[in-house]
């Protein structure tokens, strides 16, 4: 059972007397583990190296992201459902407003408003029209607000083109073009996105949503433009390969579940489940205990600490860390005795800094035989000295396999 | 002087009071060694990584088994004294018997009785009567009981080839076939693997030795079946050229001691030394104290800790731990203040687990003008804290020497 806070390391806060979230909220259950396990502060990546979302979670899942991390796209593309091969393209689509004038297409709102809750049966319309783009399959998926994830499936196909998106307002819509005029597959993703592009205007224009949008003033949803063009050149290899073990993820948030997926993961997301602050933690306990009598290893994913950090919200940052504390205690009720338990942030968010830095972070790991050490509490000072010491995220993922006696043997 | 407890390691025990078998046996001599030098909770490969013995051992030899490692074939032919160079193909081999049934070879018994007193002899006449197939020089080595190791030494030959051995009983001897019937390396292979499979049938199968084991109504050991073919592609760097310095083994486990021999040591089975828990521990130590004369490193390997944790036998494990412990102390006894001691397990193998685990490992260092820390006692739990900390086995060999002051400087 792998629990992840995102963002949860921190730094001396000044308004909390100088002391960590960690430190000052009230964890009973994860000081217990810390107790009865073992800790210490590691390394997600590497000292000092700030991680992202996905390659802290690539690397939690036992893998190198300096080997495997090819970018965000095909990730955010797999978080919000898509299912991506080997040499497909994934890119991220916004819902946006254009008007004609002069024969161009000018962006006037490059989120329609960014509320679109029509946007389910708009997507259904563009893959019902748009499905296919000469011998491309193009399909759309919608994530959040006017957010999609657009996937390329067909031969001879490139990420190295640019957007569709201006990436401004009062500018027409963007030509994509190749980053290399000479590379034919380069040039042919590009002209497949401009054709969606365009395409996806015709469809959409005259959409009875958008009539319906227009009626009660809001901007139409008219138009998808594309950019962050990514593929899939390198799978990632599954955990059910690599160890033989069935998994389950339990979240809210499309990079990291993306990231999830990609190791083989099955993905839930319990109702509730926002990836905000106002999540239902509780619904998310519930479903991990659950997943737990399937599944050989579940992952719950806590993003609420990580918004309440980049949002530099301190009292909502604490209560974030206790509600991660009530998930670990949760599962600890089910599962204590069974289970190998892993309490870690994928990286600091430190609320003084609202951006992911490389500092260390307090990791724990409880289970049945192990031997404890001296560490009494679960936060940034109390482990220092730890057992886990001088280790990564692939580290503290093998090691929980390996005392939960799942680890292949290298060798003979 | 390197001193390895083969799957010493280990958890803590229900019958030991929860403690670990190196907790609970009396290891003067270990404890004396921490207190006057370095110990440590280290990781022979990797965090969390269960170890083969061996991969251990490539690690304990200074070296990264992901870099080296190519299969324990070529290894354990080693270990029965085979000589191997770049491109030689070894086997596994077993004196088998078969049966003459409608013209074709039937296997009966796979292991031909498993006793096989005369297998030194039946093994003199392979090697006279098959000593080349077409190009390709076959040799025969006796391992233990049944058990043979074959080499085939010749220009294009190549592992990717299946087993003459049937693995099952009634089944006639199989045909060895190329994984790729394009490649002719593996064609050539295959070819020779049948054909020393048939001749040894011919030559054995009116052996006098076979003749009286029939009258003693024995089954002859009247064909040699193979299988496991691998390919010694990246032959090991030997101590000699690494570091310039003359290194013996002393053990009785083949597939270690081949490791030992690959990397360039002089290999010595003590008489009594079986790789059991039987086996005579005394006799190591005197052969180490006497190889210590003439060599500049000595390795002494005890099997018996892993052989009782896999069987889940725990006084046993107590009792080989205090055999290491003499062995310990009776070449501190005569090399005290000269040579550098280095104790470690190769991995842990936990009595509750009974398998190879990839939990870290109590080592400890001792030596000549060393800056001892504070640890006082050689087991899984007093180490931790100690100086050794985040090394690998190949970091504790590389301090060995360090100590010794046999390390070639790296830079100018």
């Amino acid at each position: 059972m792998l629990i992840v806070g995102d963002g949860m390391g921190d730094r001396p806060v000044p308004s909390l007397g100088f002391k960590t979230p960690l430190q000052v909220a009230s964890t009973p259950n994860l000081d217990e583990m810390a107790r009865r396990g073992q800790a210490g502060l590691i390394n997600i990546i590497a000292p000092g190296i700030p991680p992202g979302s996905d390659t802290a979670h690539i690397s939690l899942f036992g893998l190198n992201p300096y080997e495997w991390y090819e970018g965000r796209g095909p990730f955010e593309a797999m978080g919000v459902g898509a299912e991506l091969e080997k040499g497909d393209v994934a890119l991220r689509g916004n819902f946006a407003t254009v008007e004609e004038r002069n024969g161009k297409l000018i962006v006037v709102d490059r989120r329609a408003g960014r509320k679109v809750p029509e946007a389910e049966e708009l997507v259904k319309t563009l893959n019902e029209k748009l499905g296919k783009v000469e011998d491309v399959e193009v399909r759309f998926y919608h994530a959040t607000e006017h957010r999609l994830a657009v996937v390329l499936h067909g031969p001879d196909l490139d990420d190295k083109v640019t957007d569709t998106d201006p990436h401004e307002v009062g500018k027409p819509v963007a030509e994509s073009k190749p980053l290399d005029p000479n590379d034919p597959k380069a040039v042919k993703t590009a002209k497949i996105l401009n054709e969606i592009t365009l395409r996806s205007y015709q469809v959409l224009k005259d959409h009875p949503a958008n009539k319906e949008r227009v009626k009660k003033g809001l901007p139409p949803a008219n138009i998808v433009l594309l950019r962050g063009a990514g593929m899939l050149r390198k799978p990632l290899p599954k955990l059910q390969e690599r160890y033989g073990i069935r998994a389950a993820a339990v979240g809210a948030t499309a990079l990291v579940l993306g990231v999830a997926k990609a190791v083989g993961m099955d993905v839930y997301i319990p109702k509730g489940a926002t990836g905000g602050i106002d999540t239902d933690y509780k619904a998310k306990a519930r479903k991990a205990v659950e997943l737990l009598k399937d599944y050989d290893f579940v992952f719950v994913h806590l993003k609420g600490t990580d918004a309440a950090s980049h949002d530099g919200l301190v009292e909502a940052k604490v209560k974030m860390v206790e509600a991660l504390d009530y998930i670990a205690g949760y599962l600890l009720d089910y599962y204590d005795g069974e289970a190998v338990f892993v309490v870690t942030p994928d990286h600091a968010t430190p609320l003084t800094v609202k951006e992911h830095t490389g500092d260390p972070v307090p990791a724990l790991i409880y289970g049945p035989t192990m031997i404890p050490d001296d560490v009494k509490e679960y936060n940034e000072v109390s482990v220092r000295g730890g057992a886990l010491q001088g280790i990564t995220g692939r580290d503290l993922f093998h090691l929980l396999l390996n005392y939960a006696n799942r680890m292949k043997k290298f060798g003979a």
